[in-house]
C-alpha cells in the first residue's frame, strides 16, 4: 500500500490525470533559471520532475506545455502571457515576489489555478533596505554626497552636533518610528530599530501587540502620525492602500518627520508628498517605491528637496525560495491550504 | 564625625587647600555650555561648585581661575590654551571627546593635572554611523544619488538582483565584516551586525574572545583581512596605529571589499588607499575621519572612485556625560584611580 501523503497526491492527481488511478503519476514543476535556485534542495517528492525554464524568454518548451506547477521570478511580460496561454495543465503558480502584481495582470485566474505568493522571502532584504534608508535620512548621507561631488566639505553635518533635538530627526536613538503595514517586512525591520534605541509603533488594519509592538488601527492614525519622528510605509498595493499618505495625512506629521516607503508606490500621492517637500512641511522622504517604475525621466520628484531616490532594490533577491516551495509542495500534495495563497 | 568619602576628599583637598584642615574646602568645577549639560544630575557633593563657562572663548573670567577641574567639549584652542596659563589650581580635567588630543595639544601636562577621556560617551553615537555607512556602501545609496542628480533611473542598482554573490559586498547578511580596533565602540557596533546576519571578527594588539567576537591579533592580520568583504577601522589616532592600513596590507583585501574608518584619519595610508580605489584593487571606501580635516578643497579623495566621504560626523555628541562626571567625581574625592585616565 502506498503511505498516507502519496494516496493523497494520487487522489489529487486523479482529477486532472486519469492515469493515476493505475500508475503513480508524475508532476511537473518548472523552475525559472532568474535566480539560483538550488534545486537539489527539493527533495522526497518521487512522483516530481523539476525542469529549469527562461523567464526571460517570450514562450516556454513546447514539451513543458504539461507543466502542474510553475514557480515564477522576475519573468517577463510576454513569458507570463505565453504561460497564460499554453500551459493547460497549471494547477499552481508559485511566485517568488513578495505580491502577485505580474502574475495577475498577465491574466492568470486565481479561481482557476491556485497562486502563491512570496512573501516572507523579502523580510530580511527589505527591513535591511528600509535600515539603510532610515540612517541615509537621519545621517544625512544623501547632503553629505552633494558637497562631495562639488569638492566641499560638509562642515555643518559634522563635529560637535547637538544631541537629541526635540524637533529634529538626526539619529535612531530616542526617535519615534511608525510602520504603517504590520506584516512580515515590519516585524523583522522592529528589533533593528529598537536596538539602535528607537520607539516603535505599528499601524495597520487591525489593532493589537504583535512582537511586543504595539500596533493601532486607523481611528488612531491621525494621534500616531503626529507622534511621529519617522513613518515607514510597507503597505502592500491593491486598492486599500491607494494614496494612503495623502495631503490631509501628510500634514499630521511634524514639520521635520520623514516618510520612508519601502512597501508599494500607490500608497502614496506623490503629488502631495512633493508639495510638503518642498513647502517644507515634512523632514523628507525617502522612496523605494514610485507610482510609476522606472520614475520616468523629468519627473518632478528626481529634483525635490530632502527626497533620497531608490530604484526599487530593497527586495529583489529572495531568501529561502527552496524552503518555501518544500513546503508548499507538501501542501499541495497532501491537498491543503497553500502558504501564501491569495 | 564626617562620612567616609567626605574625610578621603578632605585628605586630598588638604594638599592644594591648608584651609581643609580647619573647614571644609569647597571645590570648584567648571562645564561648558557647548552641549547641554544638565548639572542638576551632579549631586551629592555638598563641597563642589558648578560653574557654567564658555569654551568657545578665547578667555576665561577671572573669578574662575582657581577652578579645581575642568570639563572640556569641543573648546575652542584659544580657550584651552588660556585654561594651560591660567588656571593654576586646576587638578584634573574630564573631556567628554574620546580622546585626549586636543587637551595634549593645548599644552596641558598628564604628568602634573590629572586627564580623563569621554571614552564611552560615543560608543551608541559611532556605531549607528558605522552601520549607516556600511549600508550606504552594501546598498550603493552614494550611487543612487550621482543618478538622482543626474535625473536618471538607476535601474541596474534595482529590480532583480544576485543573491549574495561570491565577491560582492552587497549586503550584510552572510557578509564577514571584520573590525580593527576591538574597543568600546566595537562592541557597541558588533550586534547590530550579527543581528543583520553578518559574521563578525575583530582585531586588536591583544587576541582573545570578547563580548562572543574572536578578536585576532596583528599575527594574524593577513589572514583576517585575505577573509574580509568589510573592514570597518576604529582605531585611536596615536603613534601604533599611524598608516596601520597601507598599501601592503590593502593587498589583502579581496577585490571587493570595502574600507570603513570611523576612527582616526591617520591611521590610513590615504594616497595607498587613493590608488586602490582608482585601479579598483578593493570595493570602495566609507570615511568618517581624514588625515586632514577639513579635507582640504582640491583634495584628491573628494573625487576618488567609490568614495563615500562623511565629514568626521559620526560622534559629536556625548551620551551620559553626567554620569561619568560624576563616576569620576566620587572616584576623585574617594582618591580611586579615574575612569578613562590616560
Ligand atoms: N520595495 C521592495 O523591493 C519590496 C519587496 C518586497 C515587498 N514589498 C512590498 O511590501 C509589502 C508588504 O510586505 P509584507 O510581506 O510585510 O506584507 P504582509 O505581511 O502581508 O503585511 C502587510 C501589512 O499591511 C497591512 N495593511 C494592508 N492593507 C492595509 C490598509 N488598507 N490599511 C492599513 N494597513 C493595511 C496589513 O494589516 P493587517 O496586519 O492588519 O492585515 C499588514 O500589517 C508587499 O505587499 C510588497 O508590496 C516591497
Ligand atoms: N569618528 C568619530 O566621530 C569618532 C568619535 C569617537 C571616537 N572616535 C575614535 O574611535 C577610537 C576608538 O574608540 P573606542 O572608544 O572604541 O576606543 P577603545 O575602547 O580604547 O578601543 C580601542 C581599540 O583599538 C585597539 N588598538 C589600539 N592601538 C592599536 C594598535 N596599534 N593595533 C591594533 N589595535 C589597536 C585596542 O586594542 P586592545 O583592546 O587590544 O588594547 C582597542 O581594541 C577613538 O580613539 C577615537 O579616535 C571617532
Amino acid at each position: 500500500m502506498l503511505p498516507f501523503p502519496l494516496r493523497q497526491s494520487l487522489s489529487i492527481f486523479r482529477s486532472f490525470s486519469p492515469a493515476a488511478s493505475t500508475t503513480v503519476a508524475t508532476m511537473k514543476l518548472l523552475y525559472p533559471t532568474s535566480l539560483a535556485l538550488d534545486s537539489a534542495k527539493i527533495t522526497g517528492f518521487p512522483t516530481l520532475t523539476l525542469h529549469a525554464y527562461d523567464a526571460k524568454s517570450p514562450t516556454l518548451p513546447s514539451e513543458h506545455h504539461d507543466a502542474h506547477v510553475l514557480v515564477t521570478w522576475a519573468n517577463s511580460k510576454d513569458n507570463l502571457k505565453y504561460a497564460v496561454e499554453n500551459l493547460n495543465n497549471l494547477k499552481w503558480i508559485q511566485s517568488l515576489a513578495a505580491g502577485p502584481n505580474d502574475v495577475l495582470s498577465a491574466g492568470f485566474d486565481a479561481s482557476k489555478v491556485k497562486i502563491t505568493t512570496g512573501s516572507g522571502l523579502h523580510d530580511k532584504t527589505v527591513a535591511e533596505h528600509a535600515l539603510g534608508l532610515l540612517l541615509n535620512a537621519a545621517r544625512r548621507f544623501y547632503e553629505m554626497r552633494d558637497y562631495q561631488l562639488q569638492g566641499k566639505w560638509p562642515g555643518h553635518l559634522g563635529g560637535p552636533q547637538p544631541d537629541r533635538e526635540k524637533g529634529t530627526f538626526r539619529t535612531l536613538r530616542d526617535a519615534r518610528v511608525t510602520i504603517w503595514g504590520f506584516g512580515n517586512i515590519a516585524k523583522s525591520l522592529a528589533p533593528h530599530l529598537l536596538s539602535l534605541g528607537a520607539s516603535v509603533k505599528g499601524l495597520a488594519r487591525s489593532k493589537g501587540v504583535r512582537d511586543g509592538i504595539e500596533v493601532f488601527g486607523e481611528e488612531s492614525l491621525e494621534e500616531v502620525l503626529k507622534e511621529t519622528d519617522a513613518l515607514v510605509m510597507i503597505l502592500p498595493g491593491d486598492a486599500s492602500t491607494k494614496h494612503a499618505l495623502n495631503k490631509e495625512r501628510l500634514a499630521y506629521l511634524p514639520k521635520h518627520a520623514w516618510v520612508v516607503n519601502v512597501g508599494r508606490g500607490t500608497s502614496v500621492d506623490e503629488d502631495a508628498l512633493f508639495d510638503a517637500l518642498e513647502e517644507e512641511r515634512i523632514g523628507g522622504a525617502a522612496l523605494d517605491v514610485f507610482e510609476t517604475e522606472p520614475l520616468p525621466e523629468g519627473n518632478k520628484l528626481y529634483g525635490a528637496q530632502n527626497l533620497i531616490l531608490s530604484p526599487h532594490a530593497a527586495g529583489g533577491r529572495p531568501q529561502g525560495a527552496e524552503e518555501l516551495i518544500v513546503e508548499n509542495l507538501r501542501k499541495f500534495l497532501g491537498g491543503q491550504e497553500l502558504k501564501n495563497i491569495i
